[in-house]
């Protein structure tokens, strides 16, 4: 059966409204679905009614030990356990889930370099066999951003990386989707056109797009991201806007597709 | 095969030492286990830290939308996640949860009577068939005091009766000892002395305690809650310290044994 791995974001996970309507959107999606998500603009607002201010370097949060306490009771405990409640209400047997929890995914601490970027993990492995209990069992993973060393350490990390790896190992077994949500409606030719959206990109339009810098820079890791995630075997990634995906999954046009081979429009 | 379910409060949850010590014996612990956990005191702190101040009736908690969102963060986050984190190390394949995951406890909110104790739940249902699953799957559930009600409210439970209801409920499948780790080394006739160990209590033996005033009034919803336990099912229930937990579990004299029937003392 196929699978279908949905990321969501701040954008979606801080208002109220648009969760809901994203959840009952996810609900409708047919087959095997895994929910994975960040959240954090919640973080920061914690954090800073508890004194500690977010410190952000590229759009990476620095993760020191009282910013880990945050992200892990905000993310794992007060995101997770309301999306599930929220899933579950719309009888959804979803089931909220770190990466620590049944070694769902071991990662290490990034090694200091130039910044010391703190208690951030990078994914080592993906436990598969977990996953396909799970499904198999019709649990829907809800997967939240906190990782593990197996060595006792908790890790801070990116959930975007968490979907494509979580992709990209399921992928070794079943047909996989990946659809990310984020605030835009695709890549877009133009940023301030919310309407200027690339339909379809593989890596002929990609890097021809780069070439005449048409894709916008905040775009850059995403793609690289997407691509890397259909070079280890991933059927497709598609971007766009959480209100759209469920046009996306039914394979309407919908945000922008990317694929490794170029083939007919829509 | 037999299941151990251990309840941990904060006299363990809030103190690292204590709490490192407790999980590597509970690590020891052979054939399935769960594990249930309050945190009272860290939440308390969590809220206090953010201006929000616990409120306590007969050593309940009041809980109001911003307390029960910090329990959520505390129990289903921090706490579960590093406890998990640091089983994980212990090569323990613990899974957190709270009961909405996977819907394995569904409450209800407690009815306004004379005090409003807020989003506080009372067990409804115990999701048997998850428990088994993941058991047989080779999972050791780490649960949380946070359930729902099935329509996407998050509750406030008490740890204790969480164990309770696990325990009667898996009683009807397995054979089920239960054990209370607390701040005394068992049910005590001075609750000065805690060498003064009641080590074996029935029925007819609570009955006539209770007559000549021995048990501490403190003690009386813990043992009526084991009583109900094993006329529920549950094979024995045990009151005692976290550090003695093993010596019991191997059968060895430590802390106060609850039975229904009279046997042999030890």
């Amino acid at each position: 059966m196929k699978i279908s791995i949905v990321k969501i974001g701040g954008n979606v996970i801080d208002y109220p409204e648009k969760l809901d309507e994203f959840l009952s959107i996810f609900a409708k999606i047919l087959g095997f679905k895994i929910l994975v998500h960040g959240g954090g603009v919640m973080a920061s607002r914690f954090g800073e009614s508890m004194g500690i201010m977010p410190e952000m370097v590229d759009g990476r949060r620095i993760t020191d030990k009282d910013t880990l306490d945050i992200v892990t009771m905000v993310f794992a405990g007060l995101i997770s356990k309301s999306v599930v409640a929220k899933l579950q209400a719309l009888k959804v047997n979803a089931l909220g889930m770190s990466g620590v929890d049944g070694n769902l995914i071991r990662s290490t601490k990034r090694p200091f370099k130039e910044i010391d970027f703190g208690f951030v993990g990078d994914i080592k492995e993906v436990n598969v066999v977990l996953l396909q209990q799970l499904l198999q069992a019709g649990m829907i993973p809800v997967v939240n951003a906190i990782t593990h060393d197996k060595k006792g350490q908790l890790l801070n990390t990116n959930a975007d990386s968490i979907a494509s790896a979580i992709a990209t190992t399921l992928s070794k077994v079943y047909p996989v989707d990946l659809y990310f949500c984020f605030n835009k409606s695709g890549v877009l030719v133009d940023e301030k056109n919310d309407q200027s959206i690339i339909p379809l990109i593989n890596e002929d339009i990609y890097n021809e797009l780069r070439k005449e810098n048409v894709i916008h820079s905040g775009m850059i890791p995403k793609l690289d991201n997407a691509f890397e995630a259909l070079k280890q075997g991933v059927q497709r990634v598609w971007i766009g806007k959480a209100e759209n995906l469920l046009m996306a999954v039914k394979g309407k046009k919908a945000g922008t597709i990317i694929e490794r081979q170029r083939y007919e429009l829509y």
